[in-house]
């Protein structure tokens, strides 16, 4: 006895999905079988048309499914300012914020030499020349500030200063509302370190 | 700037699979899309594979892509047993012993009150019709013993016994090659009381 094929290469398939074990795999697959087919159904139907429809933005890298991005194609946002990110996710939230109106360019990714992913297999070379355009003037490195997000930034940096960019890093502090005895000491440590001179 | 449609989709697809919520649906969606689109490519047609060619066993509930499945089609076996699982792993792990040579009944769940699992959404109806063929004598309650796989047995115990089926329980007691210092108390307590007496 053995479990038919077509389950057991749906559990296999299940798991090119990130953090996704064999244990689980088999009980999505029982879930999508016993119940949920028409879930089951639309998500291989939403895989392939994401799959059909979805590109890089030409100009910022991120999903869109035109050519470039609505973002890259608004007239009316500052084109010498380059914000970059790792994710589509951190520039929705750079954008909610409503205190950027320059441009993007999205890594999709970040440095992590633990998990094999070097400059090649991120976007690295497509910001430098995307940065290199002569208009824009300011980098703003605002990838995370976990070990590999710093790694990514320091060296980004190092790259983008070598062309005569300015590169600046979005701050490390305390959150709007905080209090001093709620902070954790190193982000206190930073909000001391990267104090700002008040205008007198 | 909003997510592209069919990127937003896919997130939301993703959804259907347990225990994925907003956060992980959108992991798992850039993971595809950015690092394994081939990955992609081949669980969305696992995924209709499976759709298209799985069904439940006629006798058994198992998937398989017969109507009847391997084992319940075996001439060799007992026909007098019938084995009761929650579902196709717990099969394989019993066909694994090598030690049961009757036919199984796969519930596809357990009952769950709390998720709103009741009688009418596992195979109840079908496993008692089923262990009324005149053939099955006896009927072996493999559920785990979890409370909700407990609750099954014992609601289980009662129809069969109801309708004049032998009904048996797997035992619960001390793992083969386990020492008393390291089992817990309630399974050491279980097994003093299903102790079976030796022959002389
Ligand atoms: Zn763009
Ligand atoms: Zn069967």
């Amino acid at each position: 006895m053995s479990t038919p094929s077509s389950l057991q290469h749906l559990i296999d398939s299940l798991r090119v999905l990130p953090g996704v074990g064999p244990k689980s795999a088999s009980r999505m697959a029982y879930h999508l079988l016993q119940r949920d087919q028409t879930g089951a159904d639309s998500l291989a139907h939403a895989i392939m048309t994401a799959l059909a429809t979805l590109k890089h933005c030409q100009l910022c890298n991120t999903f869109t499914e035109s050519d470039i991005c609505e973002i890259c194609a608004d007239e009316n946002r500052t084109h010498e300012q380059l914000c970059v990110v790792e994710m589509p996710t951190d520039l929705l939230m750079v954008e909610q914020t409503l205190a950027y109106h320059g441009l993007y360019f999205v890594l999709m990714g970040r440095l992590s030499p633990l998990d094999g992913i070097g400059p090649k297999d991120i976007a690295f070379s497509r910001l430098l020349e995307r940065a290199s355009d002569g208009i824009v003037k300011e980098v703003i490195l605002s990838t995370n500030f976990t070990v590999e997000g710093e790694a990514t930034a320091h060296y980004l940096a190092e790259m983008l200063r070598a062309r005569g960019l300015t590169v600046s890093r979005i701050a490390r502090g305390l959150p709007v509302g905080g209090e001093l005895e709620h902070a954790d000491p190193s982000t206190l440590a930073q909000a001391l370190v990267e104090r700002r001179t008040l205008a007198g």
